[in-house]
């Protein structure tokens, strides 16, 4: 088995590699014109200036309802002398609008008018030459430039094009975009899952952003790992198309063979570029058309998309990409880049008193969720190590301000009840939004002290009078008025593969059976809580394998056990349910937020309050399984 | 003919009147569900939370290209002491993604690898268990929250359900908007214009509207006036949607039935709101849906829809209406407005230094292009009688802040050549704007002293010197560094109707043949040069007919003269020419561009005055006739 290893990509700063490459572009198609009705034009983009055909109004028209009258005819009316005006010889009716005609020369309101018979009105005032009449071309004169060339077309410019007398508009056709989705391992999305498949998600992705970038995508079928079979799938979708992505292929793996075709029929541009995510990008031209290869991973698709497809976009309309919304915001934590790449870090933003925080999510490529989640994004440059927590930073923003600032911050431990809890209040406020982030109950608290978040879900034993919280509280956060809002009861303990092929009874058999543990990271209370059992039992950490391995959720948790990476884990019973896992249990333990107790009357945690105590709400988590509501929405003051 | 007469409407508040009409809107489709594939979703609401059915990944894959290996067996492994590993018993090839099926535990990166032959590899290092894997649920965790009911969505959001094996999801469905248009002048865009016939151009901007809002707009055609037919017509839309809008015939007209008709088949919440434009809306409810009648004028229909149809749309998908963006402003003259109403006056906006510069567009109901034109909205409460010049007020953006800061403000003299240079500006550049406000030159020059605008377009004759400008600046910027670009040459003189059958020969017949003549407003350069050619004869202004009317651009003149309602009037040869009038010159003038002269170095002053010196643009401006652009960008400091 031979395999071309393209491993050593280039390492260009990615303003250059921008600049370098969209220098070579040249879309032909920009010169071509479409042409369409004005009354389907919204959203389209000028091809030429346009001017009006017509004035508008393009006759006298009356401003009122009422009658048109000759004003020399109408001298001498007052109140004293009412004056006699007959129809059809002295006025005629009139609508708004209505045309004035020869030898009518004004308007008087029919509220300014007593009807005496069918043919016979009085006024009492004389009018003036050409009162209440919309002249022609008030509102547009012919010739008048209604809108310029390369102007994005809005609701208000439709109505002014057709009251212009402009039916028909020339536009800029809309780009094509060509998305080829290759990979053995990829199905399409409507077909049925099979083991050790996985959907082409990114094609979806990809389309929905040439969406709103302004094209029209046109997604190709899978192209399983072949070279002449890709070579013709990208020379098709180039002459269909003005621009085309390959997905993915273009990092240096065996199968990669997305580079070595765009050179055998184009022009390879660049491969590699110095961003994280992102790197293994190819830019290259295929018969003077730009043929991005974009990596596999979401995240770093998604990137590329934003850094390379965008601007072509853009460039296309001969138009410039908007630069994002900023703003500034104060680090929760450290952060430490590589000096080798410019990397993006998708950030969790939240107003907290007179600040705003911002939070890193998980920086995996292939975290998904990490973009789901994120608020905005913190682009640390390629010369420099990162931030120390407290700095100020620039952040892009990925969502309105207005609505980060709806926003309750949760930081501290996990449990599912927070997500329909996040849920209930989208469902039940509509603006009114909480974010949590998970770094356990004791990062919680410190995280608390430092005001960085509104609320801290914690749940810490005190592992001498058993009692949950309350004693953490008032040593870590001594003299500062603070309440505890009560949440939930849960039910912990061992979590292990369906039937418990091992027959784990208990904590002992962790160590006694030489089991593969994984474990929840330092500060979680389930860490707590499972050192405090293992103390119980003398058994010291390094006889239990897997004490190192760390996640942060109690679903990650699960989910290692499920797939066989773990023999067991500790966590809630939920969690075991949802994956389906048996459950042996530990004890059960109070899971609160910790919150100012100042913070009691704002707004949104009074909003928060009413919708935990919905009876709905409970139900829902009583479905779950493993949870005891009778407390929630108490509040105790420490 | 008798013809019911409803002359008198409410006045109520248009917060009150939401509250009182949103409050009686229950829409029944809120509880139905469309079930739509994920692919297709972008921009739809979620009607229910969505969790993963399946984590992602959903095996052991591989972080990297490299060689799955079982980790144990690679202990002892180091530089000086390679370990060699056989194909398919100690390893396998395996690409980033790739499943890590049993026995193996880690993955080794294929830059670290040594292929010694085809079934064997060296390492120099140790795998430690699950190195380079991303585990089962690294991403999403089945059952975790992927969003949440009642959010719109995004991209990402796609490619996330997808990566959590969602295929399809409920949504909530798309409101129908019906639109119905009445009035015997209306045509529709298709058909061919006829006298005095207008095209309905509010139907389709209705649409465009509906369509950024959300919901599917669903045009009917034109009902003429008459009761029954409307009748028919609203009970068919009211069958068919969610909502309906009626256009117009909302006012109180003679043949304005809609309020009529729809106490007939409903109930009238509403006639009549205390805004101004949009007074006489109808709020009504036929068989449980909301049925506004919207009145004809397109800034009045425009307010209106954004008044009423948003938030309905909006209601109807239990969403808020986000907040307008705003931004705080000077004004630069004082507005008065009427106690009666709330008023909404659109308004141009300029960054001039460190001020953000608020300029009232015409604020006529009639006049669309003062939408188009606008750049934000000032509303002015019920209860206050304006502001004035100099204030500090608060304006609702209509367009992104900075595109309004890539905007030249230009105050002063009209010319189609500013039109010209606009869409010169926008083609060429792309993101540079200019927009002019037309106050005449001397306007120009008072707005220039308040710094109030970058560039005023003046031509002012000395009427000692015949000299053009210099003098003026002088006079009233004395000790200010100015300068003047040089732009056109342009030939002023009398437009007369066609074939000039009146034989005017010049100013003097205006008195003499007691002429009905239009005039341009105080402080209008054109105004100055008739004034000084009237006392040069001797001429009084009472002795002209008219010369009390002012219109504010050379069109609005030239249009006045076309439409019959002027004999005469004074303006320049292009605008004559586009509407086909004849011109009995009187002299050539300069029309220049002032600007500070610390100005001139300004990045966009730059590109303008690039943009103006290119032949393309010369030569666009010859085109029109009666200009010389001979002196183009020739700078003069004063």
């Amino acid at each position: 088995m031979k395999e071309k290893r393209n491993i050593y990509l280039t390492n260009i700063p990615l303003k250059e590699a921008q600049e370098n490459y969209f220098s070579q572009i040249y879309f032909s198609s920009q010169r071509k014109i479409e042409i369409i009705s004005v009354a389907d034009s919204l959203g389209r983009i000028t091809a030429n200036p346009v001017f009006a055909h017509r004035s508008s109004p393009y006759y006298n028209a009356a401003a009122m309802d009422g009658i048109a009258v000759i004003a020399e005819k109408t001298h001498g009316a007052t109140e004293i002398n009412p004056l006699r005006l007959k129809r059809n010889e002295d006025f005629v009716y009139i609508n708004t609008g209505g045309q004035l005609k020869d030898p009518f020369n004004g308007v008087i309101m029919i509220e300014d008018v007593v009807v005496i018979d069918e043919n016979t009105v009085e006024i009492v005032e004389a009018a003036k030459n050409w009162q209440h009449v919309r002249p022609i071309g008030e509102d547009i004169v012919e010739g008048e430039l209604i809108v310029a060339a390369n102007h994005q077309i809005r609701p208000v410019d439709i109505g002014a094009l057709l009251a212009g007398q402009i039916q028909e508009l020339e536009v800029l056709p809309v780009p094509r975009v060509g998305i080829i989705p290759t990979g053995a391992e990829l199905i399409s999305v409507d077909e049925e899952i099979a083991k050790g498949k996985i959907i082409d998600s990114n094609s979806s992705m990809f389309s929905a952003m040439v969406q709103q970038y302004g094209g029209i995508p046109h997604p190709y079928p899978i192209v399983k790992d072949d070279y002449d079979k890709l070579k013709q799938a990208i020379l098709e979708a180039v002459s269909d198309n003005d621009l085309v992505i390959i997905n993915a292929g273009s990092s240096a793996g065996s199968k990669d063979f997305t580079a070595d075709v765009l050179r055998e029929i184009g022009q390879v541009v660049i491969h590699g570029v110095a961003t994280k995510p992102g790197k293994p990008v190819i830019l290259s031209i295929v018969q003077g058309k730009p043929v991005v290869g974009i990596p596999g991973y979401p995240v770093s698709a998604y990137f590329t998309v934003e850094f390379f497809i965008k601007p072509l976009i853009a460039l296309y309309y001969q138009r410039r990409v908007p630069e994002a919304d900023r703003v500034e915001a104060v680090l929760s934590r450290r952060i430490v880049s590589s000096l080798k790449y410019e990397e993006y870090i998708r950030m969790k933003l939240g107003r907290v008193g007179e600040k705003l925080i911002a939070t890193p999510l998980d920086r995996g490529a292939g975290v998904t969720m990490s973009l789901v989640r994120a608020d905005g994004v913190l682009v640390v440059p390629q010369h420099m190590e990162g931030y120390e927590g407290g700095s100020h930073v620039d952040i892009q923003l990925l969502k309105p301000l207005k609505e980060i600032q709806q926003t309750i911050v949760s930081i501290g431990s996990h449990d599912m009840v927070m997500d329909l809890l996040s849920n209930q209040l989208q469902e039940a406020i509509g603006n009114l939004y909480l974010s949590s982030a998970h770094v356990g109950s004791l990062g919680g608290i410190m995280a608390m002290k430092k005001r960085e978040c509104h609320l801290a879900p914690i749940h810490l034993m005190d592992t001498v009078t058993g009692e949950y919280n309350i004693s953490y509280v008032k040593q870590y956060l001594k003299g500062q008025s603070m309440a505890l809002i009560k949440f939930v009861g849960r039910s912990q303990g061992l979590m292990v593969p369906k039937g418990n092929p091992q027959r784990i009874k208990g904590i002992k058999d962790i160590a006694s059976k030489k089991l593969q543990f994984v474990n929840r990271q330092r500060g979680a209370g389930t860490r707590i809580l499972l050192d405090y059992h293992l103390d119980k039992h003398g058994i010291s950490h390094d006889q239990i394998k897997g004490y190192e391995r760390e996640m942060t959720t109690h679903m990650a948790v699960a989910a290692a056990v499920e797939g066989g990476t773990a023999d067991c884990g500790l966590g809630i019973l939920s969690a075991a349910q949802v994956l389906g896992l048996d459950f042996i249990p530990i004890g059960w333990e109070d899971y609160d937020l910790l919150i100012p107790q100042e913070l009691l009357e704002d707004k949104k945690i009074q909003a928060l309050l009413r919708v935990m105590q919905r009876e709905e709400f409970k139900g829902r988590i009583s479905s779950l399984g493993g949870y005891s509501t009778e407390r929630i929405g108490e509040i105790i003051y420490i």
